[in-house]
């Protein structure tokens, strides 16, 4: 299983990936961002940033005590005031690990070998990108598209995102993501910031290729609700004609949104009509965390959805 | 078996502990030091400065690849000009598992467990300690003694070190240190820097008792030469009068004195009659790292101390 994403929302498929209890799994993962701790130890550093590559450690961490532990150091940060405030401690063994070792790949599987972990976590390229976005709706003229740079303007800019590129602009893929690709039986693309964890894989041409090529179910999950900054006001549609957008060769096999969102029946017309640009079907079920008091949570709970990935992973083989 | 010291010196011996082969290695560890990345992260994080135990869980890592990649990344620092510049990995690996866990003796058997250690590290104490030194030297009329603070600062004191002592002053030894010394056959106490590494030791009152009343082999391993600044001139004679004046209940069995040091034959008995001070013989060898091109370095060879301690071991046995 092969499950493509960055910061929280992956943080989530993982868990739920967990759950499927596939022959492996395979965490692919951004290298954009540039804020908070990881943005600090890129620039201080100059290595890729290293939070969502920890986090994604976090998520698959042995669940037994030395597991829970080491996945807790990982996400701890020093607090205080001082020049480590904010500073997480699986960012700096990452990044420690990785100057002696001399490749964050050999640093990433040592950290993997240490929290027991379930599966591999691998960088989408071998390099830190940066994302430039044209925005409009900065300029008294709603006309003017103005570049704005770096993940953390692009994820508040009070202004409508457009496009997204990358810089470098299509760069080559970690030859090791490829692989993982290519030998999943399952791939999620998904949730996630959508600009800045999901989009970018799919401005990897050699990312697109392998997932449009696979012969493996191909999962889009989409997120609960729009994000407050770069996705603000979009509808689910939305979402994904910015994907299509972004990536026109981009094929996937079912779009799984949660049923939640209870659209009414001519948006769900539209949003299969969007879907199916992808060549997707959608996918509407129950994948929405809800506390003890139901309040739902903008987060997806694992075991839902793994049982939602285990059933149309069932019904898609037995259609084969 | 059962170490005392403190930095480099501490580090030489441990490495010579572990070519003894004994059923087990305490290593006993000041925590008074203020410099560098330790005294960055004992005053900005509130906890028992980790240099010291950083550097002997180095020298205990298993000597396998794994065991020299994690001691080479604990002992890495982090280059350039930014927050992390000269931060050891270790040290912020010590102190995330220390803030997570609660508990800095949980933390170094973690981080001991990952590393494959041949032996424990032990704080001395469990709180952070200051040095004090009354120093003179400082003012024109050489009568004026003037306090002076913090193990940085009484290490480069221009003047000359009178006396130290610990702040708080006689404080509560680690339970887990009286027991190491206590199941000790052999107890070594230095190498090191004479005021900040070896002397805290012996001014924890139950550390003294401890070793006194220990029916161990109880070795005293003499510095190579004076340390620039806080020993700058003084004699070997001199190192046994300091520790004697601090502990005078303090009582060893061998004082072990590298033969370079050449004594004359009156200085010889200069030295025999202050080691009788703490009880002890002396033991002339040669302990001294020598390069290729013959150079002596100001460092122990840990395969000629273990091949001593072993020798006044056996000796010490049969004669009993």
């Amino acid at each position: 299983m092969a499950c493509l994403g960055g910061g929280h929302g992956l943080y989530q498929t993982l868990l739920a990936a967990r759950q499927c209890d596939p022959a492996s799994i395979s965490a692919i993962v951004t290298v954009a961002d540039d804020g908070g701790s990881s943005g600090r130890l890129r620039r201080e550093l100059d290595i890729i940033p290293p939070g969502d590559l920890r986090m994604a450690l976090a998520a698959l961490s042995s669940r037994d005590n030395n597991g829970d532990l080491w996945a807790t150091t990982l996400q701890h940060r020093f607090g205080g005031t001082g020049a480590l405030a904010g500073h997480a401690v699986g960012n700096l063994l990452i990044a420690g690990l990785t100057e002696v070792m001399g490749d964050m790949q050999a640093a990433l599987d040592k950290v993997a070998e240490v929290t027991g972990s379930s599966g591999r976590v691998l960088p989408m390229v071998n390099q830190p990108l940066s994302i430039e976005a044209e925005v409009a709706g900065l300029d008294d003229d709603p006309r003017v598209m103005r570049p704005v740079r770096g993940q953390v303007a692009v994820a508040t800019t009070p202004g409508q995102v457009r496009r997204v590129h990358l810089l470098p602009d299509a760069p080559q893929a970690n030859p090791r993501v490829l692989q993982a690709i290519n030998e999943a039986d399952i791939i999620t693309l998904g949730p996630g910031s959508w600009f800045s964890s999901v989009l970018p894989h799919v401005l990897v041409p050699q990312i697109v290729d392998a997932i449009t090529r696979s012969d493996a179910l191909r999962l889009l999950v989409l997120n609960l609700s729009a994000e407050p900054g770069e996705t603000s006001g979009f509808s689910v549609e939305r979402h994904l004609h910015v994907l299509a957008q972004h990536a026109p060769n981009l094929r996937v096999d079912r779009v799984i949104i949660d049923q939640h969102m209870l659209l009414a029946g001519s948006d769900r017309t539209h949003v299969q009509r969007a879907a199916a640009q992808l060549g997707a079907e959608v996918v509407f079920e129950d994948v929405c965390m809800v506390t003890n008091d139901g309040v739902e949570l903008n987060r997806h709970d694992p075991a839902k959805l793994a049982r939602v990935i285990d059933s149309v992973h069932g019904e898609w083989v037995a259609a084969r």
